[in-house]
């Protein structure tokens, strides 16, 4: 693919950009963005770098009314040294690539689009904000954009990234979040979306949120939605549990979105030789084991937080507290190495990193 | 409402119209849309009529990311005196409204919205095709505006309605179609979205329909997320079967879609007599009255098609006839009495029809 070119159109009218120390998540995007088209018969096209600007689109577009789209999110870091890094990015284009597959939507070349990742970047890497904690938020996307109003798959689509600067996930240290367990609604079902990341299932999850928040609690922890039993994920991220000194997270079941720091954190455990174990877990069985004794940890892992540890559960009014409602030593040890990573402050034994050349 | 005024700005090119015998569904629009925004503290605003053209929207915008949308669909006829008659358009507004409420939407005036449509026909009134069976496909829709990457409802939203006029379903007479049960993809399941009509819904269904279609089949039906075993809807519609006599169609169990022809066929046949059950009713069941010899009606309801008979089921290749691959007497008789009050023909006893004063 390096034969393709990516052609640059460069902004006249630079924004201001925001102070590192009071970003927030999602709301301010960089100067420019990449775009690329398709069209069948023809394939993906035009890849481009160009202003940061709306988009005009038909109103019968198929993306608002039958929901054909994908996305992405990962992070891009500046080292001290002024290097930028990025974690693990072709995984996110691979699990793209994945759900596109399930929302019958054309593949894209993998390669092309970190190409073109790596250019808008580099366009804007002023924009990466250097305070610790902060990075600059990474979201590829591509939406259906013939206009038809029958079910079928669109013959024309837009892939996107744009670029957030973001905040400190924890700007006053790591505290551990009240997590409800959802017993009424269900974000995924095997059979449906719930492995793609794709927008009806985020859709679908903001009733559930919108009624944990209202009770005080930060996220829900869902259970699986055949019987209400198996533990999938928490909000949007993966979930694991330390019990008795062995960890499990859920078993990929085909509604549990395969998250890549999920991955990673089975890899670094693998990697100290800590048992990590896949499998079914109900909510039943979490609590007997905090009525045992042996729930030691507990955190649900993903790109925006990296590690957020649980400190308290409630299950039908039935509350418990995990480790005290403190970060666990093995909780706080995973996110140090990740983030450390991440950020070129430690080793990268397993080429985790990507550096973008500029 | 009569007091807020919906101001219109018309089409300086109005477009050439296609010939009603040539049209298919869904690919041409007519000259003029209805928009209304939504903003966090103000409400509703800005109620208007303006030129069909497409819209300018932030890539960020929470629609493209997690798919905060949801829609309706209806019909207008004219009639052979030139009137123009609507469907029960207030359930759809109902059911918009109850969309909206479980994906975290604004509620909108329903009323506010049914003048709002009603000016928009009377402006595109000479688009609603007159050949028998076409009609003008109208098409409500709330998007989620807000440019924002975080998993929140949205703060401002834009309404729309725009206007498709379409072909007549059936071309060569009403023929019976071949169903696949789907017995590995999921539409939806209890606790998530699938009696709200949003986009989501749909993005998932697509693949089962790629599958279904490559084997022979126009439509697959869906069987419930949880057991596999409970028959929920054919394609985007619901199904309804006569069994010895007796009509039966899957009750409403929180994953189907509330259809508004489904409720009205109930309707007629109790005003006929006909006995008319909702229940659960397993595939298994439906099998065996089969072999009984006492299946025999089958057909899907929806706005599109009205009524689409049944007229082979497959199930792990397990085939069966519906009445010799042919419409039923019962079938026949409810599409002819929807499609009459629908289009004028016939009395209208239930209060079904709304008129359009121009
Ligand atoms: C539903 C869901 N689960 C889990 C995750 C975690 O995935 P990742 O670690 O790749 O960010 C995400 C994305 O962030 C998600 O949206
Ligand atoms: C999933 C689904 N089921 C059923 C129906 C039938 O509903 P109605 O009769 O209101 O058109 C529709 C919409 O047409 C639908 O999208």
């Amino acid at each position: 693919m390096g034969n393709v070119s990516i052609e640059t159109i460069m902004t006249q009218e630079p924004k201001v950009k925001p102070e590192s120390n009071q970003l927030a998540f999602g709301t301010v995007f960089t100067d420019h963005m990449f775009t690329m088209d398709y069209t069948e018969g023809r394939g993906w096209h035009d890849p481009m770098v160009v202003p940061y600007e709306p988009i005009t689109i038909d109103p019968a577009a198929i993306v608002f009314h039958y929901g054909q789209t994908v996305f992405e999110g990962l992070k891009a870091y500046v080292t001290e040294e002024d290097e930028v890094l990025l974690f693990r990015p072709e995984e996110n284009m691979k699990r793209l690539n994945r759900s596109n597959e399930r929302l019958c939507m054309p593949h894209f070349d993998e390669e092309l689009a970190l190409e073109g990742l790596r250019k808008l970047i580099r366009i804007d890497k002023d924009w990466i904000p250097n305070v610790a904690g902060t990075s600059l938020y990474i979201r590829p996307f591509i939406i259906a954009t013939q206009p038809y109003l029958g079910v079928a798959p669109s013959k024309t689509y837009r892939f996107m990234i744009i670029l957030s600067p973001v905040g400190a996930y924890y700007k006053e240290g790591i505290n551990p979040v009240k997590i409800a367990v959802e017993s009424e609604f269900v974000r995924a079902v095997k059979g449906g979306t719930g492995s793609a990341k794709t927008a009806g299932n985020y859709a679908g999850a903001m009733k559930a949120q919108e009624v944990a928040e209202a009770k005080g609690y930060s996220q829900v922890l869902w259970l699986d939605g055949k019987e209400h039993k198996y533990i999938e994920e928490v909000g949007a991220m993966n979930v694991f549990f330390k019990l008795n000194g062995e960890v499990i997270t859920p078993e990929l079941n085909g509604s549990i979105l395969e998250g890549i720091t999920r991955k990673s954190v089975i890899e670094l455990l693998q990697y100290w030789g800590i048992p990590v174990i896949e499998r079914k877990i109900s909510i039943e069985e979490l609590y007997e084991a905090h009525r045992a004794g042996i729930l030691e940890e507990a955190f649900g892992t993903g790109t925006a937080a990296v590690i957020s540890p649980i400190g308290e559960l409630s299950w039908l009014d039935n509350k418990i507290t995990v480790n005290n409602g403190e970060i666990g030593t093995l909780s706080k040890k995973i996110y140090d190495t990740i983030t450390g990573i991440q950020t070129g402050k430690f080793e990268d034994p397993f080429g985790w990193r990507m550096t973008v050349e500029y």
